[in-house]
């Protein structure tokens, strides 16, 4: 089987990974101020994890707060950040629904603006002026943008948009699903909040993710329980990560995600994966039948590459990848609506999206081409 | 070791769901409409452990929702059961946090009344006829009652509180955690959800709860974002359970609740725990130094024994168990508040609390008085 749906969750995952989960399941004690050693020493490996989540993007003085999974961490966001009526809130075309319909939930709820940010259809890049504009004229109390663009691989050019609303006191919030660990954040200066999918790009399992709070701006509380202290508060503690992470966490998905953060500190996998990337572009633009869904320069395509099958339906595709030659792909619209409209995919039903991991080999790439060459 | 702290987390679980997590995690592929096979294998496995859960309890025709934990579970009811401003809302005094500051929140938000359901201090039996006044005065619209403390191991006569609210319209919740799949809920005509966590009671892994949804009421969604389905729609589906477990789906702590559920249908727990909880009560009651927090009949406390020693804070005497010992128990007020003002534990600073399963023996409990003895 050759798997190319790592953007969905990477797989496999590194052999320590296993070891780390099997260890931890045999060994899960739950975490908290326990009367035991096990118990504290669960506490401890919850919060060395922490600082290595931060210290694979050299982020200083960030918070770690962890949560089962991305959409999570973006729900606790986006109600959490305090938007107001009438408020603008700015998103890309290439936003996933983890972002777009907890947005449309609270424009129902409070008439909050929806703004999206226009971007070149050639290359791909913001219309700066225009964003210039558009915030001078709504500021913006709050934009999401992703690092990296789940359907397109697309890496984005958030720090520039960010910078933009640098008078406008927005909260700017990153959500870096598919590359945290991989592909650096290089300008953070203007971002209040990253999110993380420890199954994603953090070669991780199901079960822990998290957001990282970069700045002082307030988070109002969005789930409220036990926290195993201050029991007889009826309100949740005011402290940051404590207060954000009611009920008993996810303690053997962090101790993998201990092994996968050792792993991914000593593996080179950007350089494998843009190499992989590219080999797989090359290859495939010279297929007739194809239409790559790529801007004209695709130095910032990343680990993700979606394409058209000229008279297929994307989903047919993924059928006969699956059946005729066990090559796994994801197909359809990847619950991200805005972007098919942008590179034109809605023609073939979404698109047949192919996504590499570090497990990957040009062979796997190659076996690829020749199925597709085959339809 | 011996870990007597299994209402924090069952440890161990049994080998058979350690085998299915490994195998799970070297297997696991995301859930969804994914145009592959294993993506379609991992979707039935979801589906049909939602009916081995039904089954476990005799369920007809309840709908099971996943969630990430079971404080998720009681976050998402009480944000999304539509209660409204001066709504009366019931609880008992054996209630968690999990239960308290979500309500607290929407107290403070919407002004609900929330009431405290009396119980006798000696019988710890409910007082039916001041609950009977107190519904007819102020009309419950939501009662919540834990099926097992978790501090006392009481098992609360909820149905008996809950026949009280019929003619009421009421949204009657029972928090299953500390006994789903091992006691039985027998009587569930008034019951409208039940919650369940897989890492306790159900002997699985962390990552994986749910609640049961028994009727037809109307329920808010809470958290919002992909579903793999319906992409182009930025409003969540409204169905069941689609529309209520946005993102992706923990599909290896699934597996490993798939493998804990068929070792539950073949293992007489219930047996096993009660006459280690009887034989525990029966050993222990005969220590002098040893105040015991039960009713004065003790045939419904199940599975979980809290006791004080005095002169010892409890916090103290789990560190000698510790120690010396090499004895887990938990200490303190376990995240619920109301009841250590109704058995008196505040003067010890909460409980030391015994919490048994099925893969302790007698042997366990005659060290633990051994050691209890010695102090």
């Amino acid at each position: 089987m050759i798997y190319l749906d790592n953007a969905a969750t990477t797989y496999p995952k590194p052999e320590e990974v296993y070891v780390a989960l099997d260890k931890a399941n045999r060994n899960a004690f739950n975490t908290g101020r326990g009367s035991y050693k096990c118990a504290r020493a669960a506490s401890e490996i919850k919060e060395s994890v922490r600082n290595k989540i931060l210290k694979l993007n050299n982020l200083k003085n960030g918070k770690v707060i962890y949560t089962n999974s991305a959409t999570v961490s973006l729900n606790e966001l986006i109600f959490g950040i305090d938007l107001k009526e009438n408020d603008y809130v700015y998103i890309s075309p290439f936003e996933h629904n983890s972002i777009i319909r907890p947005l449309e939930e609270l424009r129902k709820r409070i008439k909050i603006n929806i703004e999206i940010i226009p971007f070149d259809k050639e290359t791909w890049n913001p219309d700066f002026d225009k964003i210039n504009d558009m915030f001078a004229i709504h500021h913006p109390s709050a934009i999401f943008l992703s690092q990296i663009s789940n359907v397109t691989g697309y890496i984005l050019p958030y720090e520039n948009i960010f910078k933009l609303s640098e008078k406008y006191n927005s909260i700017n919030i990153l959500d870096a699903s598919q590359g945290y660990g991989i592909v650096h954040i290089n300008n953070y200066e203007n971002i209040n909040y990253i999110v993380f999918a420890g199954h994603k790009s953090l070669y991780a399992s199901f079960g822990i993710a998290g957001y990282i709070k970069l700045k002082n701006d307030k988070l109002k509380q969005n789930i409220f329980g036990g926290t195993g202290s201050d029991t007889m508060n009826p309100n949740m503690p005011n402290t940051v990560p404590e207060g954000y992470e009611a009920g008993s966490p996810n303690i053997v998905s962090i101790c993998g995600l201990n092994a996968s953060i050792d792993w991914l500190n000593s593996t080179d996998i950007y350089k494998h994966e843009k190499e992989l990337t590219d080999y797989l572009i090359e290859k495939i633009k010279d297929i007739k039948k194809v239409k790559l869904f790529i801007p004209n320069n695709y130095e910032n395509i990343f680990g993700i590459v979606s394409i058209g099958i000229k008279d297929y339906s994307s989903d047919d595709v993924g059928s006969i990848l699956d059946d005729e030659y066990n090559i796994c792909v994801r197909t359809g619209y990847h619950c991200a609506p805005l972007i098919h409209d942008f590179i034109e995919s809605l023609w073939y039903n979404g698109t047949v999206r192919i996504s590499l991991n570090y497990f990957n080999t040009k062979d796997d790439i190659d076996l690829l081409i020749k199925a597709l060459k085959s339809l």
